[in-house]
């Protein structure tokens, strides 16, 4: 059976060039060429085989990690991958490592927040992976609150050492990846105090374990926090804990950018702007929106493909059953999270070139667009993991039953994916932060401050209070204006609801926190509208491949359209549309999902991900589910014996009915 | 620290009788004492300890729950439970295993579908646990359309038996319990082949495997299929697989309770009336939803308990920081959840009631009102098991990211429930059905044919459309007949919608499919006004206890105003309510979180759960969380050794930059 296709007749089907559309998603014709080689060199290698995992004990999976992690960087060192080359390498291993910890947090947090001697000194034995690192922030009693960390690190003027202390059980460090088995080096944040006075959290360079033996230097305590949710998934990565009992460490080690502890023991800020830090902020989250579209498109993919290959009911008289993709209750639920994928795509490449952009101003001491830009990257991080989390698990009940099983792949997705919604930023944490931002751009409007970026349509608050949709007919609801005029009133109207309400509390503070969820509801209304308005934006460019633009203007409709069904009530509580223009777009959206449906395998194909990536035998490319189902089942250890380990102590006695005198 | 109650002054809050609102929940001051006892009989027993599930291998946990079995048979069998205590110690154990397929589903199967003769011969086997039994209906490529399933029975009249056969790879048994590795005997479905005429799909009562030696019997291939979603969890069931290669059966293995096959081959059916068989299908349901009570409440209460226990920010001069259970933010998403379980549980007492009352009309031969009863229930399991899916996740999320370690239970709470919202009928099948009961009512309206039961609201059609709510202040929203009424019209005015759009397709299967989404909304609509009006007719009872029924009345108008704010756009857009009375609504519910919070932990200490039961130490009774989180930790394997194993090979080399000449 080699070769089979059991979805090339619905490949057959796609009204538009996929290789066009594969440089879309992935964004140049360079970028498919590097991704898809790169894919395809892990794909072949049996030391990254990830289909035995979900049945690795946590011992072997770990172990297995750090085979993996080592081969890896062997491999890119042999091959002189590029830097570009290296990531996608890394990205295509697909488990969680304590170099995604060395690489994501630790190397850039020392460029971001090293001075340039202490770049010098330490970026190169980082590069080199001649120490591990890690970045411990977090504590067992304190997540979002970093304010409120409770490790302190106390200058001692005689030594010209700090010393690291951490005086309660809630201040041990908890959760940072890598730390736990792995790393050599943290960067570890504490509380400055010198001479007695505390300036608050910054952050040290602490060496952790030995680099000869590995052992946990003195006064070091350190493991890691135990087993996290799902089979395989996060169990990988060694999220650690750790404790300091007077740790000394040379004065050089704090991280002196933008404050510094001088010889004398004094405090002082450099001139370097603090607000520099939030550019690595937007960086890292700019990259959680990326892999949000990511993570989403792997279990759309998925669940496309099989509700093409599965088939349940509308046979009549036995002949073959109808595809599921082809109920509209499947592709009311399902064809929403296809676009999404793609809407997501579209405001992360957005979010990369406003993260260049923030940067270049931040570097030329501009900072007039910072709190914009920050509000949005915190919004749109928040919005697109919630929904991917929710979206994962949506993929896997629409793939009924055998979604359940590990093998399907739906489940260990789920599971690595949902810390996103908590990490680096609680998702409804970083809602209010949004809602703050637009209650005080609301403030301002009256001033004829002019609102920036992402916010400016606030400028038009005046025209979009009191304009009506003037959608009449089904066809109205295809205009990108209309949609954006909705979506922009909503959402403004909501803020300023919200100023209104709060303006009835004397204590703004007070009225804050008892509004609060209508605050969040605002803050999504407006990150909503941010990624359809991207969205359309993509739209406005230049893009090639035949049919390509026509599927995308299609997406976005739907996932407009999706948007008003799903937030009716904002909506219509805003007057922002008409219960009768909502059944209009109820009706359009039922169409567009005909539109799609011929489509969908392909615009799926699009991603262009492997076999060995998607990791589903539900999501093959070709299709051939059952038989590989089938033959996955034998694998489990359980089926090594045909009599199960247990039959003789548990089972026979109880079926003889001897258990009375059994020793259990 | 023995004795230690960090939750002692939130109990002290309480404005009720917690002990009557214990009796309450699980139903009488009897079934208190009886749950209460056993629950710390299971908790006390050493073998039957789950904090170390997660850890396990596939076989260790296989192993373990056969052991779990074995010893609570004994158990059972030692102390001479009743029935009613052996189903509470079971339930207790908290283990998925083979043994609930065979009390759950393969006794009262044959109870309902056997022949007096047939019972006579079965039933003491299985009683007394001289065979396991398992349910063997799903197949590969088979699950919600029963009418479609593969395999064949044949009945071959020289023999006098039936010879059964898998003929396709899509037609092997896939999903039941127990079987994989466990049952000695399935009933079985499969087509009935008499005289090369096919009668649909029977039951069979098949030998699996030799009550000898648990060998497989010739003809037949057994296995597991394989890992499932979640550390723990389902993994202890030994979900299987089986294919039949010519097994021969003697002809009274039919369950001829309904239709049989004579000597000669031919098929009959009998005079019992088929309707009897969905009592049991009833029943089933009618568990699932007090099981989704039982599961939330678990939920919400880890949740709730580790929101008072966890305190983030709000502390401007280094005091204690704020309790999260006071955000308002955290008690728009926890309270809503805690009134959930309580809906449920009692819309799950009235269930139980409805089976009875269904189960006496049938023995009398009234089927008049079972499509009523069966539509309802059918989607009380669908809503039910749905929104206990999700919260659970929710709840997860509400513990900030230390609910992703799995002793916070969490994760295996939310892996071993979701497939309920796919057993017993996929849940959004099952809500197709009830929209297809709803179109069936209204169409009969005009001929004034009386709807009973649950759709009996619908005789007030004519009222209904044209009523008005006529909330105007806040306070307003706190009347029962108030709430009840626009959920009603919301109702009636979503099917009624839906009929009139099907109206208006010339072929009404086609309208529909093409309709579906929309229908399975109105299906929702109806479900959650039978849920309100089950917990609003509760009310009306006496409920004896200091402050018990204020505090029912409390949940009940959360749940009541949550959900119309959750599905705003159908009250607005039904015109059920207005924008002005929505905003009403919400004022209300801001107020009635308030009221409830200082109630909140007894409400959920009134479910009464056991420490063990629970199993999580973030819902721990005394709230001790810090340190024993940072206790678990190090029970992990990887902390076995300091140095991880794989050092050597895989993280030393690498330091030492001398990977290129390693073998990995």
């Amino acid at each position: 059976m080699e070769g089979v296709d059991h979805l090339a007749h619905e490949r057959s089907k796609a009204q538009f060039d996929v290789d066009q559309m594969k440089v879309v998603w992935v964004g140049s014709r360079h970028a498919l060429q590097v991704s898809d080689r790169i894919a395809r060199l892990v794909a072949s290698d049996p030391v990254l085989r990830k289909d035995n995992r979900t049945m690795m004990t946590r011992k072997e999976l770990f172990k297995n990690t750090l085979r993996k992690a080592a081969h890896g960087w062997k491999r890119i060192n042999e091959l002189r991958l590029s830097e570009e080359e290296a990531s996608w390498f890394r990205h295509y291993v697909d488990q969680p490592a304590y170099t995604d910890l060395h690489w994501g947090m630790f190397v850039p947090f020392i460029k971001g927040s090293g001075t340039e001697e202490q770049q010098k000194k330490w970026l190169p034995l980082a590069y080199k992976m001649q120490i591990i690192g890690c970045y411990a922030q977090t504590e067992l009693g304190h997540g979002s609150n970093v304010q409120g960390l409770e490790t302190t690190a106390t200058f001692d003027p005689k030594t010209d050492e700090f010393v690291l202390n951490s005086p309660t059980l809630t201040s041990s460090k908890w959760w940072p990846g890598g730390l736990g088995k792995a790393a050599t080096h943290a960067v570890a944040f504490a509380r400055l105090i010198t001479d007695g006075k505390d300036h608050g959290v910054n952050g040290f360079i602490v060496q952790l374990r030995s680099l000869d033996d590995h052992l946990p230097l003195p006064g070091i305590t350190v493991g890691d926090i135990g087993m996290k949710f799902g089979n395989g998934a996060y169990n990988s990565m060694d999220n650690g804990v750790l404790r300091f009992d007077n740790v000394r460490i040379p004065r050089d080690q704090m991280l002196m950018r933008v404050a510094q502890v001088t010889r004398e023991g004094k405090y002082v800020q450099s001139n370097v702007p603090r607000q520099l830090l939030y550019g690595t902020m937007v960086f890292v989250r700019q990259t959680i929106v990326s892999d949000a579209s990511t993570a989403l498109s792997r279990a759309v993919c998925i669940a496309t493909r099989y509700s093409a290959v599965r088939r349940q009911f509308g046979s009549e008289n036995g002949g073959v059953e109808t595809q599921v993709i082809d109920y509209k209750t499947q592709q009311s639920r399902l064809f929403p999270l296809l676009a999404s994928a793609y809407a997501f795509r579209f405001v992360g490449e957005w979010l990369k070139w406003l993260y260049t952009d923030v940067t270049q101003k931040l570097q030329a001491n501009d900072f007039a667009t910072l709190p914009e830009a920050h509000a949005c990257t915190a919004g749109l991080k928040s919005l697109t993991t919630s929904a991917t989390a929710d979206a994962i698990e949506e993929c896997r009940k629409l793939c009924g039953g055998h979604g359940y099983l590990t093998n399907s792949g739906l489940p260990e997705l789920f599971a690595v994916y949902v810390p996103a919604c908590t990490y680096e930023g609680d998702n409804v944490v970083l809602l209010l932060q949004v809602a703050r931002f637009l209650m005080k751009t609301v403030s301002q409007l009256p001033s004829g401050k002019k609102p920036v970026g992402t916010t400016s349509y606030m400028g038009r608050a005046e025209h979009l209070i009191q304009c009506r949709c003037n959608v009449q007919k089904v066809e109205d609801w295809l205009k990108p204006s209309v949609i954006l005029e909705a979506f922009e009133a909503r959402a403004i109207r909501m803020s300023i609801a919200c100023a209104q309400d709060l303006s009835k509390f004397s204590n703004q503070e007070e009225g804050f926190a008892e509004l609060s969820s209508n605050l969040a509801e605002a803050a999504v209304a407006h990150c909503q509208l941010i990624v359809v308005s991207k969205f359309i934006e993509k739209l406005q460019q230049d893009i090639p491949g035949k049919g390509v633009k026509e599927q995308l203007h299609n997406l976005c409709n739907i996932y407009a359209l999706y948007i008003i069904h799903r937030h009716l009530g904002d909506f219509l509580s805003t007057g922002s549309i008409t219960a009768k223009q909502a059944s209009l777009a109820n009706e359009q959206l039922r169409s567009l999902y005909s539109k799609l449906r011929p489509n969908a395998i392909a615009l799926v194909d699009a991603f262009n991900y492997t076999d060995h990536y998607l990791g589903s035998v539900l999501g093959r490319y070709d299709g051939d589910v059952y038989p590989n189902l089938y033959a996955e089942a034998w694998k489990d250890p359980l089926n090594e014996s045909v009599v199960p380990d247990g039959y003789r102590e548990y089972i026979q006695p109880l079926l003889k009915n001897q258990l009375r005198n059994a020793r259990l």
